[in-house]
């Protein structure tokens, strides 16, 4: 595949929605003859974003982890399969709002189902895998009460802190494991968050 | 666990509604202090049903078949946890309308992705299994045709007929390797179908 596949990744409150539209600019002024793809996880097809939002909603009937583990991939399968790969293949950039990385985080570790991400992983993604990913660190505290001052909070976001807490710990051994992932430190200030960004696309691309 | 889990398989107009309701009179009759619980896949919890709504409904949007997978066994992995399982530790016999055989038929067969089912069938089930099968055995083309005079199609019933060809012919290789399957001619006159269904919960049970 000749495209390039940049994912944005990060704990509630992190920025990740600054660093998406911070990107976007940084990649259309780049690249300005290359097709330029948003997607977001889980979602990112009318079928993706249906399943979304059974997954996000707080209900009644208590999610098994396994279901929502099955869920989430259900959606990037679909993501993968009929978006992001054919737009690769076009030679597209394409830019996501969370990816793979996410689940190794919040259903790995937060839910303790490490095993079952990696094999959910093989099946439904082999060996495909982002070309950069920046990771947005924070303290769990720190962003989920920037998270909350938002409004009101989905399904995921109103689970305990040391949900969060073993979260952050995957994000933070997959980026020192993996040299395609990069840690910007997102308790910066904006400004100083920003350069770290655009430095990194500027070292990757 | 201490309950009974009963299962009716088979292809469309097989014939599994009139089963379920026979094998469900046959066991109040049979167990009157037993509580018996109904359930269908995919679907069977509020949650469940709202993702098979998406799942059976044609569309525009291609389903991946990885996807159509993952959708299917989160319904699974949500009825199980939820439903099956603590009803059987209740003592209780549950009565399914299909199973993961429908998967290692329609998914592994049908959609040729009988290694992922199988991985699936472990990530999610373990070594979870029915008491016992009733797979209502029928030619494809004599089904198909029932299930259209019973009116409008949904995604899977609208598939070629060789997609239900190599959907029975797994059906039939699983009950052949498994003793818990007990295939049922499904193409001989009611009454002669209904006797063999009680013959076979007879001596199952």
């Amino acid at each position: 595949m000749t495209g390039t596949f940049i994912v944005i990744e990060g704990l509630e409150g992190a920025g990740k929605s600054s660093a998406v539209a911070l990107v976007n600019d940084f990649l259309v002024k780049r690249f300005p003859q290359r097709e330029i793809v948003n997607t977001r996880e889980p979602g990112g097809t009318p079928l993706a974003e249906e399943i979304r939002e059974i997954w996000k909603q707080p209900r009644q009937e208590p999610m098994a982890p396994i279901t929502e583990l099955l869920m989430v991939y259900a959606c990037r399968a679909q993501l993968v399969e009929t978006v992001i790969k054919p737009a690769l293949e076009r030679g597209a950039v394409v830019l996501g709002d969370r990816h793979n990385l996410s689940s190794v985080a919040y259903q790995g570790g937060g839910r303790h189902l490490s095993e079952q991400v990696e094999a959910l992983s093989n099946i439904t993604l082999g060996e495909f895998k982002p070309t950069l990913t920046l990771y947005l660190d924070i303290e769990p505290s720190i962003g989920l009460e920037r998270a909350r001052q938002r409004g009101a909070l989905d399904r995921i976001e109103l689970e305990q802190l040391s949900f969060f807490e073993r979260a952050r710990q995957c994000y933070l051994v997959a980026a020192e494991n993996d040299s395609a992932i990069v840690t910007i430190d997102a308790s910066q200030p904006i400004e100083a968050v920003q350069a770290d960004i655009i430095s990194a696309l500027e070292q990757s691309l």
